[in-house]
């Protein structure tokens, strides 16, 4: 499983899972290839996320052929829910089920029994809720997400974690960091003592916590460095706090974990966080904003924000976006995107979300050559301040 | 813009629009070609249904590339209301501002006056009513319906009518039968004293209407086929009667249309309906069932009706549909596509109505090759038993 590399000058350290090929010279922001037995991935990326096995209103072929997508995420609370996982270990696992063939990272559920589930409680032992589909009551713990993640049979697994919302009491988060850290050392154990279901590796990526606190961001970074998985994410964050809370943590806690494997930011962001995240050395992201805000008319350029549903592109016949290697974006115009979504034909979500998304991997492929080319610090803050720009 | 065909051979009859290529030895299914400045279609036909400028949930790169349609449909209503006119203008036309370079045919709105929008009343000048969207108030008049149509710029226009529902006395279907009519003259009178705008050829389709009363379809047909048009439309049929009703009316109806210009079924129907009527003589169909129902779960198959809500399909990791010429019929399960449309996940729609449109226009390619080759009225009733199946 060696990742093959036509970029071997590049290549400064290998562990099992991650190549870094080049760190800027000037800054933090990294390119490596991350390799799983479902294909290698080029870092920094961007990673649809496909929650209940599907990205919203992009389906597969589109993925693959148009936003060139390398990864994309499943979630484990909804795929438990629905359809369950009776069916998906009939399926032979989540990449069958979806006939999906790249890799697959699936969340722990952690977040979504936070933010989704009813009724639910928080003991050492797990997290008890109640379905948001149907009503019925579960349990999960940090060993049934691992033998749940099993059986999805995702290439990255991630730890079960308590994500603290914002704004959260440092008691309260130094509370919930602790119960995570604990709940890590479950999910580590478990995760050792199973198998892979279907032949090819599982990688289990713990999740640093800590709020907005330095001194609890520090203490996660070091607790889950010290497990020495094959990655490491970042979570808490992008859960409303200011920017500058979220790129002064981002940027604490890149420097504790080690160079030599993945740094997984959650949940982020924006083009320009994604950007100013990646100059912190973060090498993967995920975001519903590409598609979510899609629907609702926010498109992302090169050139900077579109808000579609604006009056100004009512007889605005220029395509969406020519520049971008994504054929809707050309063929379309702005008038007719417009008319879509104001019109609730699904076509306009569909339209919009592939265009979003493309520009995601577009800009994180982007940001990759920048820093292979050694550029990547000159170029990134006036890019930033493009895709900041309203048009 | 006289039609180029491979099939010369089969050519029996030429009209200024449609070349008539083979007649069923057994029965009156037909063979044709329909020219347009857009491109030529083989007929018998399915056009999708794009209401408001989009089919719904599969946008245009798909229905060329994956459903290979061949025209689709544009409403008058619609598009009146949403966007307006001054846009559609602007635009240069419907098929400039939706990007759809293919032969276009509108509805001239008569049927959706009635059936969407609110407050609507009928007189000799019109039908005045209040738009489903804003309750902006309208009146839509022969004239005003051509000049409409003008300035979306479809190939096909059809005449302004009234849709008579069903069941209807046969005084009512009279007296609107006869309005009707007198609207038709005036449609006429408007098109002809009219210019298309934008340098391609427009055709007007009148309406024969009736109800299910043969000597009114009969008086119909006929006063319509006086007007000497480009090709003929069928309308209130489809609106709820029983089958044999559709099939008697349709039949008497094509016996007396000249069979030297296309026939129009209007709003049929399912796989067997289209079969049936393909038989009778009708040449073009067009229906929103492939992709209402599909989002509902209803798919076509060669084999017959899956209802992919059934408990059946949960653990049904077969593909959709292995034998039709669609990626994601053949890539993705049964099981999986039950779960995104229980999950409401956007892409079920996308898979389903992507499905049934490419089934619908294969279908009547299928009938068509069978017309050339002479043998549709030995396919088509074993056919018919295979579609009508539930499996």
């Amino acid at each position: 499983m060696r990742p093959v590399s036509g970029e071997s000058k590049f290549i400064l350290q290998y562990c099992s899972m991650f190549t870094l090929q080049a760190t800027d010279p000037a800054g933090q922001a990294r390119a490596g290839l991350l390799s799983t037995d479902h294909g290698v991935i080029e870092t920094p990326i961007f990673m649809p996320v496909g929650t209940t096995g599907a990205v919203k209103a992009v389906h597969h072929e589109e993925l693959e052929s148009v936003v060139h997508a390398q990864i994309i995420l499943g979630n484990s609370y909804h795929l438990f829910i629905r359809p369950g996982m009776k069916i998906m270990a009939e399926a032979g696992g989540l990449h069958q089920f979806i006939q999906w063939q790249k890799p697959i990272l699936t969340d722990s559920g952690g977040y979504q029994v936070f933010s989704l589930a009813e009724k639910r409680k928080i003991r050492e032992e797990g997290a008890t809720f109640q379905s948001h589909v149907d009503g019925s009551k579960h349990l999960f713990t940090p060993e049934n997400v691992m033998d749940i993640q099993r059986v999805l049979g995702s290439d990255i697994m991630m730890a079960f974690d308590e994500c603290t919302p914002y704004p959260c009491e440092k008691p309260a988060a130094l509370l919930s960091m602790q119960l995570t850290h604990r709940w890590l050392a479950r999910c580590v154990k478990r995760f050792g003592e199973t198998e892979p279901l279907y032949g090819h590796r599982q990688s289990l990526f713990p999740i640093v916590q800590g709020s907005i606190y330095p001194d609890l961001r520090k203490q996660s970074a070091e607790y889950v460095a010290g497990f020495d998985l094959d990655g490491h994410a970042i979570g808490g964050l992008s859960v409303g706090e200011p920017a500058e809370h979220m790129y002064a943590m981002t940027e604490l806690v890149c420097r504790i974990l080690p160079a030599a494997k993945p740094r997984y930011l959650m949940g982020v962001g924006t083009p320009w966080n994604i950007l100013e995240c990646i100059a912190l050395g973060i090498d993967m992201f995920d975001c519903v904003m590409p598609t979510r805000n899609g629907r609702n008319g926010m498109l992302f350029t090169r050139h900077g924000v579109i808000n579609i549903k604006n009056k100004k592109w009512e007889n605005d016949f220029s395509p969406i976006d020519e520049e971008l290697d994504c054929p809707v974006s050309r063929r379309f115009s702005k008038a007719y995107l417009k008319h879509l979504l104001q019109a609730h034909e699904m076509v306009g979500a569909q339209i919009a979300s592939l265009h979003n998304l493309t520009f995601y991997v577009w800009l994180t492929g982007e940001a990759r050559r920048h820093i292979l080319a050694g550029d990547f610090t000159t170029w990134k803050p006036l890019m930033v301040k493009e895709l900041m720009r309203r048009l």
